[in-house]
């Protein structure tokens, strides 16, 4: 049955994609579902936030933000405008033994490998079934194309619109 | 003996103030020894890494660079160039009871309150005394002025050096 419900998401996909852009190939580098790309310059983005994530996830993370996004966060604006990008990224929550020889007691954790970098855009018309929200999940640059997955994401940022509102399905808050 | 002997280094940074400015006032928005100041900008500065501190410091930091800084870290260059700036923020490590709800599990933990900025500059010639680098600690934006926090600042990066070499007295590396 959940197979079954994965393989109709898929074609649904499949034919989204091929109806939206007839004459190009399927767009590869998008996410299933939502279509979203991995920004080109999203290393050099603005910081937001940090934050870190025991249990499965074992990470520890930034959130960056494109300019729209920053100047929104800075100014307490919600809803966020079209065109706001929030790229979290996640690295390997690691003990550094390197610097608890130089501290004065073991208490550091640093960033070990790269686990994955998920992204957030807003086009309140084009998401409008997602709170105007799509979503991307990314390994190496690659997305994620299995859909449970980006609409776990969407899943888990209603719940938090849910039980707070004005959150704007956003969980990060920025950090001066 | 120690009152002493930090009364002597303020003097001498007094000193050192007025020889090197004798039209202006002392500029109080430098760090003590150093002179090093808070950038402008930071705020706006590329991320080179995220790291989490227990024991005494408990906090979770971002690490920016300026462009200079950051094309050093990506390239693999070191000693750093005459002009590199890494700036250290740093947050109260929080548990965050808000996200959890929303998780599958108690894992979640977010930046609290600003604790402090700590800011790297790297002048070979200028700072030849302390392995080529000055540092300040500031509060709301301003400095520290007590000189043993900013000696103790080189006394770390010294050991990490000695411990290791080739680190150029700098803890962070790049996370891609």
């Amino acid at each position: 049955m959940r197979k079954f419900g994965t393989l109709a998401l898929l074609a649904s996909v499949l034919l989204f994609t091929v109806s939206a852009s007839p004459t190009r190939s399927p767009d590869v580098q998008g996410s299933p579902v939502f279509g979203v790309k991995l920004p080109n310059d999203y290393r050099d983005w603005k910081l937001i936030s940090v934050a870190q994530e025991n249990g499965k996830n074992n990470d520890i993370r930034a959130i960056l933000g494109n300019d729209i996004a920053v100047k929104a966060f800075r100014d307490g604006k919600r809803p966020f405008p079209d065109g706001s990008i929030i790229v979290r990224l996640a690295w390997r929550y690691q003990s550094s033994s390197r610097n608890d020889k130089v501290f004065p007691a073991p208490q550091s954790f640093v960033a070990g490998e790269p686990t994955n970098v998920q992204v957030s855009v807003k086009d309140a018309r084009r998401y409008a079934a997602t709170g105007g929200w799509g979503y991307g999940q990314f390994q190496g640059g690659l997305p994620d194309k299995d859909p449970a997955v980006v609409q776990a994401c969407f899943a888990c940022h209603q719940k938090l619109e849910k039980l707070e509102g004005g959150t704007d399905f956003v969980f990060t808050t920025y950090s001066r």
